[in-house]
């Protein structure tokens, strides 16, 4: 029994991370799904996976998404639209003009067509890491475009819907503005920072700040170097302004005595400081709109479950919760997010049974 | 009782965040601590939170460590090693060059100073933010110049042990270029990316990745105005390598049909690889030496302190502990981490009782 919105088959092109992660997904859903890909181990993993069933001659799909890397994108959304002449096609590829620009170059029938983009991933590409909870939450662009029929666009927005995600209406390039801002020059600034580490002395100094800053910079280079080429141009309009205040920086540090010196520093961290609080939603992994409370326990098996039973008596829902403790330490602390509506509850509640807050 | 090496009386100079917390941790060893801030309510405030008990003039300290911002830490070192006849001072800022060149124009007596930096912090400061586990397992540079006794240096090196940090002997000059490579230079090129965010339309559409990489913009511009300040040489020598490699990529992006600019972007890709595997232990935030595991739960009040309390039931104890989940969504997920040898026995006794891993 279908639950979704989706009605009819969903054909899946390409079983990687994304493909086999919305195979997933829409299978829980009870909506029929079958797969395709090069790789017939892939097809068979994540049909083992329960992703879907292997593609057959007689499929007549409602809606095909494919999941391919972006240099062959526009080639397979282009043999979809010929060999399926009734379905919708989308694809999920990170850059969305230059996939457009290419299918607009062929004969394709455009009106059948809307990309889009998932905005998520996991640091593990693959069948294997499919995960059917990965889009819930985040964004999910709809690359509309002047001949797409409203009904194509419709019925991408409720694949995004029904796998938790909020669709986006956006044209291809804005969509390719955004995510060079958000993603691609920050992949970028990651990787040039962490190929700075290579043979330098001094790297066994590194922090948890230096880590995060270089996370992102463990990516694939084969799948970036397809990224980075297909969207250059919005690329290097923020690189270019990125290069210039690195030079105003760089110009300030190299005498700090000169008049306005500092000033350049100081605003630098400050507008720094600025952009991180315009980005929406929760910063690093904590939630603004959860109030924190660190309450410390005893680094002893069954200490936590005892002070999560408790706080389950009182009838409180934890939301986040993180655990630090220095291993070998006899107390770990817990951070506990909770509504703000809760806290004084929670607090109150927990000193009279006798937990100690931090 | 103490049951630290040191001996004697310690005296700190600046109740903020890292002086906060060397109290708390030395007083826990049973060690006497004496805390002197210029704000009255600083003293009071560590005082009550355990971190010591407010200086007095009698007092004979064997060890000071000055915790000020590194703007003032050469005056208020000269001012010490004059106070304190008979006491080692260290100090605790994050430049070592510009303080040691600061005290050796004066007539300080550097055979008792040896400047240190513990590599640890947290993301708020202020004497209520200190705790007492920040040091533990994390480097703790001991600055050795010339002109210092051995015997002074070895009572800082056992001041970092006491704190369970491992003592890493450095020159000053060795620091200051480490530390530009690993948080100085980091912080620039994160706090650059962040201000980049400011009034861009797109922002809605960041993920994980752009927030780890600008976490750390989120960092006080007044501090690091003096921190890049007084170690601008060793900043500036990384971010002109920074920037030349930045143009490269850019002159390969403004013409990626061009022969080799494609190769550019690879090997600035694989080059990041390269640096991320060098930075020593954890990446990210989870632990390479525990085994992890993900388990699925209702999202219910309840739910986490039932699992806990079984898997305290089977005996096996939870080193760290993640909660993924979507606000709304009916199932969360537990990322559980324990060592390696409870592995076989935490999935088998929990899929035995029912529970489910993703």
């Amino acid at each position: 029994m279908t639950i979704g919105r989706l009605q009819g088959v969903v054909r899946i092109v390409g079983a990687g991370l994304i493909g086999t992660s919305i195979g997933l997904a829409l299978s829980k859903l009870g909506i029929s799904v079958v797969l395709d890909d090069s790789s017939p181990a892939n097809i068979r993993l994540a049909s083992d996976y329960g992703a879907g069933v292997a593609a057959s001659a007689g499929d007549e799909p409602q809606l095909i998404i494919v999941c391919v890397p972006p240099d062959v994108t526009a080639r397979v959304v282009a043999a979809e639209l010929k060999a399926f002449p009734n379905a919708v096609i989308t694809d999920v590829a990170s850059v969305k003009s230059a996939i457009l620009d290419e299918l607009a170059a062929t004969s394709a029938d455009l009106k059948r067509y809307v990309g889009s983009h998932p905005m998520a991933g996991r640091e593990k590409g693959g069948t294997s890491s499919g995960r059917a909870d990965i889009f819930v939450g985040r964004p999910w662009v709809v690359a509309e475009h002047s001949e797409a029929l409203g009904s194509s666009i419709k019925l991408v927005e409720e694949l995004a819907l029904d796998l938790g995600s909020t669709p986006v209406r956006m044209t291809p390039q804005a969509h390719d503005r955004a995510v060079a801002l958000v993603s691609h020059v920050p992949q970028l600034v990651s990787s040039l920072l962490a190929g700075r580490l290579v043979g330098a002395p001094g790297v066994e100094l590194a922090g948890q700040g230096l880590r995060d800053t270089v996370r992102i910079a463990a990516s694939d280079p084969k799948l970036w170097v397809q990224i980075l080429g297909a969207n250059s141009a919005e690329v290097v309009s923020i690189l270019d302004a990125y290069a210039e205040d690195l030079g105003r920086v760089i110009s300030a540090l190299k005498d700090v005595s000169k008049p306005g010196a500092l000033a350049t520093i100081d605003q630098t961290i400050a507008s720094g400081n600025r952009g991180v609080g315009e980005i929406p939603g929760k910063h690093g992994s904590r939630n603004p709109q959860f109030s924190s409370y660190v309450v410390m326990i005893d680094d002893q098996p069954g200490a936590l479950a005892r002070l999560l039973t408790e706080i389950g008596e009182i009838g409180i829902n934890v939301e986040d919760l993180k655990l630090e403790h220095s291993p070998g330490a006899p107390i770990g602390l817990v951070e506990l997010q909770v509504v703000p509506s809760s806290g004084d509850k929670l607090t109150k509640e927990l000193q009279t049974r006798g937990w100690r807050f931090a």
